[in-house]
């Protein structure tokens, strides 16, 4: 695997999962048939695809199709959110294999968590049958703003001990596999692109809402990163959609009782699930509370899907899981009725399907992203 | 020209200004010695490149620097704006050889409109001696929305009968150059990536300030163009941002007195030239207008600049060349104070160095963009 040429082909087999013919192959690439025929042999020999049957087009001799061989290879995902650390093993197709869940420790003892990471690494893989050699690698990610290059976050708001720590080269040592590390966000839309229902869109914006909230970007099927690897921050708009402040304003406006807090993000958690509950049974101001959160998101999509010209915009993360229901439709209509949006294309508007783990699925289809996908720029190196 | 590892060559001789050897460029390129020289001598066959003299590094002998023929090739721009049409001649390297503008016809004779520029572009070539073999094609920079697949503007607010007009397709029949049509905005980032101060810069933004108003956007050293070729546009920040807007906001104020109006583009044009003037000589309500518009543009910027984690803006277009002396200092000082912006990196921010014309610069800079540059994504078509 590296290859430009396997790349491309690896990629046109995994993007029709319904099997490709040599001959479609080569039609699809752009590549010779002999160039097809030459990185297909390779890539049933590592076991990689296999033939999935025969495909009859009524005219000649029924041709051979080949599919990804889900199982021959597995990535893992770690994502390190303020309040859950979520570990997740995911096959060549970003199919969820075995995952856990914990609240993430308080304290500042990031050596500590980093081994407990790596134990859970270790159990999954156990408990899922999977011999290390079969794992292309691990990815991380987490809250920006992150140092790309260190493999680091950068004073993360609340995240205490974490800031500028060595997170990437600590866990590649701790669990023996190569790592990369990025912003959820990042890692949102390329699990959208990977597993999601959005994996042909070339133009995608992911919007997620979770602790911190930011926008993963693809723009000309490419993941959109920027100078240093920061791209998606909405500035004071993310500081806005906290779950956070959001609970806050709950809690000031008497909305929520004074049991709630927003001391800890897992606190905030349960605040924001309370604030839904009581918008579902018609509270007014819970509702108007998250219906503001809709307008200020909406309009933030509404002015980046215009500024980048995307087509597809996807929602999701933690926060989004417990209000999207609420959300939706405003933040749908809104799109509708955007004069930018719509002028000169149809635009789908969506909630993932991937649920609140997106970010950790995110987090191991970036290795399957690096390791897989077609990387025009790495011919400039060859 | 057309060759994916012959443009990789001729873009790293272009970006060194001061020439480069042949062992110099196999190290920059990653290409093999061997394939560096078979390419080299290709292009000096074809007149493109030329050797510039000899380099000495102190051990060995002395390497032969290559550097690019500027007046090998041509391009022709032309820009297509409510107030002015100019035509434009550039050398391979985007220099400026010749140009022409005129008043933009109020009128919807666009067939005859058409058959002007067409007399133009000859007679630029005819002015400057330059042979229509040596044209690599013509460039048109509209204001958006734009049809980019038909070669045309959709709907303009500002010019009457050009919604839906072939104009790339009869501009090309009425001069017998291939064509291509791309947004002003676009062009403009375009222009400064060929010929412009910020040409190394790989993440940047080109905001524009014009009859319209929009950003350019160059993200990992590509340009962003989007699903429909409308990448740039700032909803409602472009309205609120155009000279119409602008203009009328002075009248209405009576800042400028009753002898100005907003009914035709070249007016406004008029009119803000004179709110320009009233700030210099101190008037404080026209001070006061042009820094409420430079706070405007100074939030946009610095939110897109956020969110795409970009390094470079600039400046231009032709109510910047009137207005940015007085719009740079406090655009500048909010990009320095952006907490999201400085926070990890830091951002230069500049004004165009290629004057009123960008737009009409980049319009003959698609044309090199389009056939000189390294297009990684040609290559699974090839």
């Amino acid at each position: 695997m590296g290859d430009f040429n396997e790349s491309v082909v690896l990629d046109a087999i995994r993007r029709h999962t319904s099997g490709l013919s040599r001959v479609e192959l080569a039609k699809a690439t752009g590549l010779s048939a002999q160039t097809v025929s030459n990185i297909t042999r390779r890539l049933l020999d590592q076991g990689v695809a296999r033939e999935s049957g025969k495909h009859s087009t009524g005219t000649g001799k029924p041709r051979t199709l080949l599919e990804i061989v889900p199982a021959a290879r597995y990535a893992v995902g770690i994502h390190l959110d303020p309040a859950v650390i979520t570990c997740i093993l995911v096959d060549l197709l970003g199919t969820v294999v075995a995952q856990r869940s914990r609240r993430t420790p308080s304290g500042a003892d990031t050596d500590g968590t980093v081994a407990d990471m790596a134990a859970s690494v270790a159990e999954l893989l156990t408990e899922a049958g999977i011999d290390a050699e079969r794992v292309l690698g691990l990815g991380i990610a987490a809250p920006g703003p992150i140092d790309a290059a260190a493999g680091s976050v950068v004073d993360p708001p609340e995240l205490h001990g974490w800031g500028r720590y060595p997170l990437r080269d600590r866990l590649s040592e701790a669990t023996g596999f190569p790592a990369l590390l990025d912003k959820d966000v990042t890692a949102a839309v390329v699990a959208e692109r990977w597993a999601g229902a959005a994996r042909d869109s070339r133009n995608l914006l992911f919007f997620y809402l979770g602790t911190g909230s930011g926008m993963g970007l693809v723009v000309e099927d490419t993941v959109l990163r920027g100078v240093s690897g920061n791209a998606g921050e909405v500035g004071g708009l993310g500081a806005a959609c906290s779950i956070h402040t959001l609970v806050d304003e709950a809690i000031a406006l008497g909305v929520l009782g004074a049991d709630f807090t927003v001391v800890d993000p897992a606190d905030a958690q349960r605040g924001l699930r309370r604030l839904a509950e009581l918008a579902a049974e018609g509270d007014r101001r819970a509702g108007g509370i998250i219906e503001r959160l809709a307008l200020r998101v909406g309009r933030g999509v509404c002015a980046a899907a215009t500024l980048l010209d995307i087509d597809t915009i996807v929602f999701g993360g933690p926060a989004w899981q417990v209000l999207g229901e609420h959300m939706f439709p405003p933040i749908e209509a809104m799109v509708a009725r955007s004069p930018f949006v719509k002028a000169t294309h149809p635009t789908l508007v969506a909630s993932t399907t991937l649920g609140e783990n997106v970010a950790a699925i995110g987090a191991a289809s970036l290795v399957l992203d690096q390791v897989l996908s077609v990387q025009p720029r790495s011919l400039l190196l060859g």
